[in-house]
Parts: C-alpha cells; sequence; structure tokens
C-alpha cells in the first residue's frame, strides 16, 4: 500500500486551508477531523481547486494507518486541553520516531510538557510551531516558526518550507528553525503580543482622527495609506482597506460593528510573561489592558455621564497631521521594540538558542506584523536597538499630540506609554532614590549612597 | 514540663519582632534559628526589654517538644523553597491538629499546595497570614491577614489579636479572618501592589517638585505633609520625615542615596496576576514597570543624551501646586480602588469569602498603606467604587499636570495611566470596532453588528 506523506489533524479555517497549501504543492496528505461534516467539505474545496492530493479519513485509526512510517502528523485544533485530548486518542498509533507537529497558539510551557511526555512514553518527536498569517496565510503562505529537536525539523522542514510565504524582495523563505523547547510557540505568542500592540495604536490614531479632525472612515483610511506608503505594513493596509468597506445599505462597515473587541489566549500571556522576566513592555501590556477595558461596553455607556466636557480653548490648537504620523509610526516600531527584546531576554533564561535576526527575516512576510520595520530587527543586534530607536525618536511630535489629545479627553494609554518609556529610559537621575529611602524606612532594606 | 503556648521559627527582623510583640503580650513562646546567634541575640533584647516570657531552642526538636499540643507555630522565613525546607525539618514532629502558621510573603497557590499537603500527610492545619506594617509593625502591631479553615483561625486568633495594631479613631483591631485557602497571602500580595503603585506615584510628584519647582527636599516635605492632612497615609508621611532626614554632612539623606530600587517578588506578581483575572489594574503594573526600568541605571545615563531639551516656551507655565496635589491624592486612591478592584475578581473566581469591606478596615491601621482612603472602601459596595471616584475626578488637574510634565520632560508613568484609565472607563464609543474590523479581515473571527 502507498502510504501518504504526511497528515492534518483538524479542519476548522485554519486546518483546513493549511491542508490544502500542503497538497497544491503536490504532497500526498491525509486528512482528519472530528467532525466527519469538516473532511467532507474539505475534499470538495480540493476537487473544486483541482487539488487531488488530499485524502479524507473518518477514523484516526485509519488516518494513523494511512501515513507512511516515520509518521509526520500537524495538529491543527485548538490549544490546551484538546490537544491533550487528541494526543490520548492518537496516542495507540503511535510509534518510535513519529512526529507531531503543534500547529496551534499554544502556551510554551505545555508544548515542552508534551515535548517530554512523548519522548518518555513513545520515543516520539513532538514540534512546537507557531503559524501566523491568517486564514489566509494558513492557505498561500504563511510564517512559520517550528522549534524542538534540530534534527526532527529537518526532516519536516521540506513541507514547512512548501507552505511558508516568501518575501518577494529578497526570496526568503519565511520558516525556520527557532530553536529548542518550545520556543516556536514563544516566539509566536510574543508576535501576537506586538500584534496586539499594533492594532491599539491604530485604534488610537483612528481615535484621533474622527474625533479630532471629524474625518469619515475614507479619509481615515486615505491618511493610514500614505502613512504606509515605504512601510508596507500589512496591518496597516488592511486597516485602509476595512475603512473602505460598506455594508449594504452603503454605510460604513467599520462604523457599523459594535466596539466591543474580542481576544484570544496569547496577547495576554504575552503581558502576563513579562512579568516573569527582567523586560518591561509597557506597550504590549497597555494594549491588552485597553482591549479588555474596552470589553466592559455597559459599564463605559452608565460612566459616559461624567466623562469631562473637553476643553476646547487648548483643544482648538490644530492637531498636525505629519505629528500625528511619526506618532503613529514611532508607536508602532515601539511594539516591534518591547517584542523583540522580551524575546531576546527569555531566550538568555530559557538558552534555546533563538537568532533574532532570522526570527525576524521570516516574519517579514506571510505574518500579521509582517512590514519593513523588520529590516531593521533582521539587522540590527539586540543591545543597539534602544539607542538606534532614540537617534531619531521624534519627542515634539509626541508632545504635540498627546498635548492635543490630553486637551480633547482623547485616550491614546499606549501612545502615551510609548512616550512614558521613552522619558525612563533616557533620565539619568531617577526619583527612584526616594523609593529607596521609603523602603529603608519601614523594612529596614539596605540602601547604597552615592560617593560625594 | 509546663509547655509554651506558641512557637515563631525564624528570628530575621520581622520574626525577631513578632517574637518580642507576642512575649510583651504576656504569650509564653519558644522561639527557634537555623543560625543560633540570632536566638542568643533576641533573648538578649527581650531581656533588656524585661521580657521574660521567652524561650529559646537550638534545635527544631526541642522547639517542637517545647510546645503544647496541639502545637502553633508561626514561621517567619523567606518565602519559596525555604518555607519547603522548613517543612522537611518540622515534619517528623508534626501531629494531627498541629497549626502551622506562615507569615511570610508567599505566593497564595504554593500556601494553597501546603494546606492540602499537611492536611493528607499530618491530619494538620495550615494557615497562610499576610504580615504588613514593616518591622515596626510586625513589634507594636501589624495589619495582620490570616486564611485557611475558620475553626482554626479561632483558636489562634486570641495570639494573633494581641500584636495586631489598633485603628484609634475607631478601636478596631487590624486582624481579621480573610477567607479560605490562600486568600490571606493573596490579599497581602496586593497590598504590596497597592504599596509599589502609591510609591511611584508619590515619586513621581517628588520628580515634578525638584525638577519644575526646583524645591529643596525640606520644601517638597512640606508639601507632603500638607497634601497628608485628613488623609493620615503612613506612606505620605514617611515620605516627609525621609526627605528631612540629613546625613553625618548636613546634607540631604535622600539626594545621597543611589536612584536605583530594589523590590521583592509581591509587587510583580500582583501584575502577573492581574493578567490572569478580567481586571485590568493599569496604574499598579505601569509602578512594577517603572521600579524595573529605574533598575537599568547604567544604561540610563548612556541614554540620557538623546533626551530631548524640554520645551521651556510651552514649560513656562506656572505648575498649579493644588493642581499637583489634586493628581497626587487622587493617583493614590487609584491605586486603592484597582487593588480592590482585583481582590473583589479574584474572591469571586475562587469563593474565597472575602469581605472586601473587613478587609479595609484592618488595612486603616499598622500597615503600610494605611490611610484615610481606606474609610470609603470600608464602606461603599464593590459596584459602587468608579461611579464614585468619577464624581469627583479633577480632569482639568490632571490635564494641567500632564501638559506642563509632557513638556518639561518629567516622567509620569503612573499618573499618566491614572488618567488614561479614566479617559478608557468613560468613553462610550470606543475605536474597538476597527479592532474587530481587522480581526475578522485577517482571522475570520466574527463580529456584531450595530442595530441601526
Amino acid at each position: 500500500m502507498l502510504r501518504n506523506k504526511i497528515g492534518v489533524f483538524g479542519l476548522g479555517t485554519m486546518g483546513g486551508n493549511l491542508a490544502l497549501n500542503l497538497a497544491s504543492k503536490g504532497h500526498k496528505i491525509s486528512v482528519y477531523n472530528r467532525n466527519v461534516n469538516r473532511v467532507d467539505k474539505l475534499l470538495d474545496v480540493a476537487s473544486k481547486e483541482s487539488i487531488h492530493t488530499i485524502k479524507g479519513y473518518t477514523s484516526v485509526e485509519s488516518f494513523m494507518y494511512s501515513l507512511e512510517t516515520p509518521k509526520k502528523i500537524v495538529l491543527m485544533i485548538t490549544a490546551g486541553k484538546a490537544v491533550d485530548a487528541a494526543i490520548e486518542e492518537l496516542s495507540p498509533f503511535i510509534e518510535k520516531d513519529d512526529i507531531i507537529i503543534d500547529g496551534g497558539n499554544e502556551w510554551y510551557e505545555n508544548t515542552e510538557r508534551r515535548q517530554n511526555v512523548l519522548m518518555q512514553t513513545h520515543q516520539a518527536h513532538w514540534i512546537g510551531m507557531g503559524v501566523s498569517g491568517g486564514t489566509q496565510g494558513a492557505r498561500y503562505g504563511a510564517s512559520i516558526m517550528p522549534s524542538g529537536d534540530q534534527f526532527v525539523y529537518d526532516i519536516i522542514k521540506p513541507y514547512i518550507s512548501d507552505i511558508a510565504a516568501v518575501d518577494e524582495r529578497d526570496g526568503i523563505v519565511c520558516e525556520t528553525y527557532i530553536g529548542t523547547g518550545g520556543s516556536g510557540h514563544y516566539v509566536k505568542m510574543v508576535h501576537n503580543g506586538i500584534e496586539y500592540g499594533i492594532m491599539q495604536v491604530i485604534a488610537e490614531v483612528y481615535d484621533v482622527l474622527r474625533i479630532s479632525y471629524n474625518y469619515d472612515d475614507c479619509r481615515i483610511a486615505d491618511f493610514f495609506e500614505d502613512c504606509n506608503i515605504g512601510i508596507n505594513s500589512y496591518l496597516l493596509e488592511i486597516t485602509a482597506n476595512v475603512l473602505r468597506k460598506k455594508t449594504g445599505n452603503n454605510a460604513s462597515f467599520v462604523e457599523a460593528i459594535l466596539d466591543v473587541p474580542a481576544m484570544n489566549g496569547t496577547g495576554t500571556w504575552t503581558a502576563y510573561d513579562s512579568f516573569t522576566t527582567a523586560t518591561s513592555i509597557p506597550i504590549i501590556t497597555t494594549s491588552i489592558d485597553a482591549r479588555r477595558m474596552y470589553q466592559a461596553k455597559a459599564t463605559r455607556t452608565i460612566l459616559s455621564k461624567y466623562r469631562d466636557a473637553p476643553n476646547h480653548q487648548i483643544a482648538s490648537c490644530v492637531l498636525d497631521r505629519g505629528c500625528l504620523k511619526d506618532v503613529l509610526l514611532s508607536s508602532i516600531n515601539m511594539c516591534y521594540f518591547q517584542g523583540f527584546q522580551l524575546i531576546a531576554e527569555k531566550n538568555r533564561d530559557k538558552q534555546w538558542g533563538i537568532s533574532i535576526k532570522d526570527l525576524a527575516k521570516i516574519w517579514k512576510n506571510g505574518c500579521i506584523i509582517r512590514s519593513t520595520f523588520l529590516d531593521f530587527y533582521a539587522e540590527v543586534d539586540e543591545d543597539k536597538y534602544l539607542e538606534m530607536i532614540l537617534m531619531t525618536f521624534n519627542y515634539s511630535s509626541y508632545r504635540h499630540v498627546l498635548h492635543c489629545c490630553i486637551a480633547l479627553g482623547i485616550p491614546l494609554p499606549c501612545i502615551s506609554a510609548c512616550y512614558q518609556y521613552i522619558l525612563i529610559v533616557t533620565q539619568d537621575k531617577s526619583p527612584a532614590n526616594l523609593i529607596q529611602a521609603q523602603r529603608n524606612y519601614f523594612g529596614d532594606h539596605p540602601i547604597t549612597m552615592i560617593d560625594t
């Protein structure tokens, strides 16, 4: 019997598209989904797209037997308990040297636990694989972040390469071996944290444009498109796209959406994890807090009666579009910077062997946070980031935008956190001597005196 | 043989003072410390203070045999591994119904784990007991937060009551049964998070006063003392005290201290834990980040050459002292508010049975964060906090102070986070509709349309 090369377990939007992507590259694949309807649905789509190398299975047993050994199985299911349940289902059929690749958004410690367990119980391998690019990336080329044992990665690399995006500018294939352990899921988690930060910064600027300038969505789209020249940010690009979208009644699509955001775990995990390291990522943690706070719509509505009337006298200053653009782009870059700093710090701690520059390269295309900002991180050493950012940091643009928005009462939590961050990291003489004096007073904590 | 009533294990500054406090109330106590010198030292101090009810022991065995059954032992040692090591040492001598009280700053999940283990292995009890008040509180009256089984608390209450502070205004003894499980250590952790927030807010205002007003430490002390009238904040009070302190050369003591702050785990844990709940506490998380960032003194010094020159034109506006006072006090209150919100949320989740009002009452004296702000939390229902705070929130004071300090380049991370928080929670129409549109575009995430 001629067996298939690789299997995909889980055919949600991401899994289904990833299966189509693999098969469209000529790989003979097996697919399985607990709800069998999804198998049929996927085979229909494949057939319509003239993709004939997918075989569907309706039991785990037949799915596993359809694969050549060592078996390679990509799990595309919800992180957490569902993955442990899948391991139990697969367990009777897992043999020595088999490779299971978890393509979900998993917490990296779960990945490391499973790597150990699978090796102990089956002498089989577990690869944690971050996948970014949304549903379209899964179908036509994603940014892919696999981690585990390098020799195992080498075995699966041909498949991963084929479904990765390619950066057209320099031909870089957007996948690479990230490092040992759960580093692949860790960097994907931080990728998502950066994404939350960027989306919040964009939302804040959108708020400024619609409140302060009274722009309609099309003019706001123009602004973001203009800012995106030379930046090629996917998130800025799609922001302009959605802002131009209309409802059936030819009204603004974005304006018709309820302003209550949803979120998955990865952004929050990034904030949470930063407090287990020495690295502060306030622009990212602030974006997570903002998204959580936006969720309380009913409370916001009730409390809005206590909102202060804007201070029109101060606000009469005309908000400068050039300053707003500076602030938008600098604050977006601050999200990348803080994210990469967190990864570098964790990598030192965990000894995963991550190359930050290689990681930045595979984020240059395929993934949600792709933009030319990544060129900087693909080239510059980590200990030079902040100095180089400061060399061109436009203080006066921040002062102008914050000044106007504080007067107008427009919330800018992330942009404000970005400016405060810059003020703190450049403050030679901090007020922390007072904090030390207080601690010494109430807790007998030691202090260091300055040599004078 | 007449046995002693209760034992204290661990005679560091906190443990030694707590032992003296217990014994000075007439309780016959046993004390033990691994380093025996500390036992001798404590007995010397006790003798000088005419306290004769302390007996010292040089082995765990003799210490444990000196106690009446069921034995009651207060552990006053560093949280974490040292506590597990102490359990191992004590284990051969622990009997059914014995009560071990952990008075350290422990992570609440460790406390809950030990409660279960001790019950299973020895049918003995573990009480997690938060203690605030620093070394002076331990000696003369602390704010004490015990948790575990209520009937166990009832047994040890006479000892705890005797070493607790008393609020002179209303006679309240600053200890109460907090709730089940690790709730005592949890609320102490958040207490410390609030403390970090308040200390950072004070440090920011100190920075404004010395940079913008060019005040010397004595004039800054005057300002804080003036602000503290009717507030009775311990932290404001000691801030004024340390600012008046002089070095041997009659120079400012605070100015002579190196501006690199130290920190223990509890503040960071509070920030970390908030991201496992639905509650955002940005003023507290920002204070943790600020303290971490101040630690990089060498980097700050190098990067200070990229600091922008203050914008003197804008900054020439005279900073109003009344506004600064408003902002100081409102921002301090925001630390309490966000801390109590986090406790209320966690309590709902864990079903610990905490009475927030009772907790606020025992923080009214003895502890580091005592102040008349706590009267509000001792009286008002949790779901009314924010509305009542907003009724008197002085937007224009924040606008004025932020406006000047942004121009001057004085970092105000917590004060700024406080203002941004108020703007978000009162914003009826948030920009999160754009975030939802983006998520829908790249990830097929569902959106809700407004009924129009």
